[in-house]
């Protein structure tokens, strides 16, 4: 493996931070850039990170000690084509990891302002950066994030991006349906679009990473995990199902499952998924080539999920009993869901085969912040609903009558 | 037919103002909104309008005095929401025709600034339209354009939107597969992501109109044509393939194809848009319902059309030569085309049988316009390449080989 000079948007993330630790670990030269965008959402949001994260200087200086190397980090804003440019001709990429949008279902359906904000911030960010690899290092490898949830669930098997048509007698190898189901889904399938088109038409290359739904707290390059820990949000819009469940149970609330709970969905280590993306940087496609991986370690029903975190929870004598809310959400609760994840596997991806102590270290390392969930509180039931309306939901007394047929 | 309150975004448009005339004339309440921004970026392009066209103050008055009715303009940015919510609820419309957006492939393809401005203009009118709807009309009906353009050239049939698909022995009804070949004609895939969206999540109606390249000087409810027609562009970017073809032989400017000609795209002249647009008006679909018209006449390729615009020429006594260019577009020259456009025609659709008086028309109107021509005589020849270079494209000293075998 040669080392090379990623960048990434959006350094300053969920993912963005680890990935920098990972890849820096393996030798290669990483500089970023992030806005503190996420910071901001979370805040309007009324929630922060429970865990207790250092600012990007701090951050920096942490991995200057530990791993002996630089971090380079500009602050700035990826809507701005020539602040795009300008990093790109200083640090002069190889690879550039495109994780510097908004990446909420719930804020994008707050209203008009905040869906058009999503989409815009998303596209824009795209866009600026093709173009300034196009300008610049047309040989370079963007590998874009996007998410499962660009395909919806449709009642057909999920291929990773495109499939074999036949249609009247004749056929043709195509792009696959996308069918997402928020402004910000959405906003990834009109990235995607964008990054297929601009492959097509420079023969630029491109990794479009169908990510599943990510929970975690750790992995192992968080040398001092005290200074090299990752946010970890729990509010309706950054934190993600398996995350929340993981801080309810830490505090005694019930794990909320929205209606049913037998919606399906592919889901992903924290750990997992920095190894993923790192097979993908250190494994750039052809001149040209457009491809499209579906990250993920397994699918789970949200039940199935809730019911390991009550699992793992009383191992360590916490007491979370699950309960069903109104879901906020306009979605299938029951629905055929089986999708490709073949391509990761074929460039070596091992899953992480235990998820119950991947859950058991979330609950371990929450457990150190119970007073920092408890004061977020709050923010652990959902009031945005995708039919418009802004109100909390309700708790149902008891499970809906099909939920018990299906668990 | 019940006479209903429509309200046409982009009314000062090639396409707006006629439509305009159209439903008045069938006896609708007609408002309409627009920026001007299309007379900016024509002129942008080195050119204007070859009809002398008459400013909006000026068209809402011959309307008036010919049509008896009053015709209500607002002159807005309809990026901006407030602009939008407040003149729906001052209208109260029954049906939206949404033609505000930027029509042009080369356009979007000068460069970052173009490419994003087009996306963001056209996603943002769009979405303000649709939370407008929600918030304070519902039940109304979004007629909105796209383009043929937006399924690209598959090697299968083009059905109308949707199609049943098997795949692994299961099926599906969904979406089918859009490979647009410009960042323009992907904001319009864009759009319709996300109006599809919006109808299967708020319960919202649209009719989605795939339309194929327009072509045409006047329709029959231009009264007092004089003071009513509407513009017609002849830029590299603004000016549609037939419209060109005219203006260049009525100059004894050679007709321009790019590259070999066979390029297959469906066309439909000016006055069957109108009457495609006005069926879709007047026969709204029903809650929650997205259709999708593929909105042409036939299916032509660019040398047909060539030639014919070539013969009806000579029989207005003007000498037209036929060359081939480089293509500044980077496209599939030979290719399968067949696509459907039943929806249309069980509605009641007429298409125009004579296309040859048809381009007549357009011929003999821009004869008296001959002198404006030679005037914008230098943005007949293309110089936005879609590989990103900026340079005018050569005239070929012959047919390419293949063409030949084509023609």
């Amino acid at each position: 493996m040669r080392p090379i000079r990623v960048f990434i948007a959006g350094i300053d993330g969920y993912l963005g931070w680890p990935l920098a630790l990972h890849l820096i670990n393996r030798g290669h030269t990483v500089a970023g850039a992030d806005n503190f965008f996420r910071r901001k959402w979370v805040q309007e949001m009324g929630s922060c990170s429970v865990t207790p994260i250092l600012g990007m200087e701090e951050r920096c200086k942490a991995v200057e000690e530990c791993f002996a190397d630089k971090l380079l980090f500009w602050e700035g804003d990826l809507r701005s084509y020539e602040f795009v440019e300008k990093k790109f001709r200083e640090f002069e990429p190889e690879a550039i990891v495109h994780l510097g949008e908004c990446p909420s279902a719930p804020y994008s359906m707050i209203d008009v302002h905040h869906a058009t904000f999503v989409q815009m911030n998303n596209i824009t960010t795209t866009l600026n950066i093709l173009f300034a690899m196009q300008n610049l290092m047309p040989e370079a490898h963007l590998v874009k994030l996007g998410t499962m949830g660009e395909y919806g669930t449709p009642n057909i098997d999920i291929p990773e991006g495109f499939f074999e048509v036949e249609f009247r007698g004749r056929t043709d190898y195509m792009p696959f349906p996308r069918q997402a189901n928020s402004w910000y889904h959405w906003s990834k399938v009109h990235d995607s679009n964008n990054v297929m088109f601009a492959c097509r038409n420079w023969g630029l290359r491109a990794t479009d990473v169908m990510q599943g739904i990510v929970f975690g707290t750790r992995i192992e390059e968080m040398r001092d995990y005290q200074r090299m820990m990752t946010r970890f949000d729990i509010d309706q819009s950054f934190g993600t199902v398996v995350n929340r469940f993981c801080a309810q149970a830490v505090i005694g609330h019930p794990l909320t499952l929205y209606g049913l709970g037998s919606q399906r969905r592919g889901f992903i280590p924290l750990r997992d998924s920095m190894q993923c993306l790192t097979l993908s940087v250190e494994n750039p496609p052809h001149e040209g080539e457009y491809r499209v991986f579906n990250q993920f370690q397994e699918i789970y029903s949200l039940s199935e999920l809730a019911l390991l975190v009550q699992d793992m929870s009383k191992e360590l004598g916490l007491e979370a009993e699950i309960v069903h809310t109104q879901n906020p959400r306009k979605e299938r609760e029951t629905h055929y869901y089986k999708a490709d994840h073949q391509n990761l596997l074929d460039l070596g991806y091992k899953p992480t085969e235990n998820i119950r102590s991947e859950i058991s270290q979330v609950l371990v390392d929450l457990m150190g912040y119970r007073k920092r969930i408890l004061e977020l509180k709050a923010v652990l039931l959902p009031d945005i609903h995708w039919e418009g309306q802004n109100r909390r939901v309700a708790l149902l007394d008891s499970a809906p009558a099909e939920a018990s047929k299906l668990n």
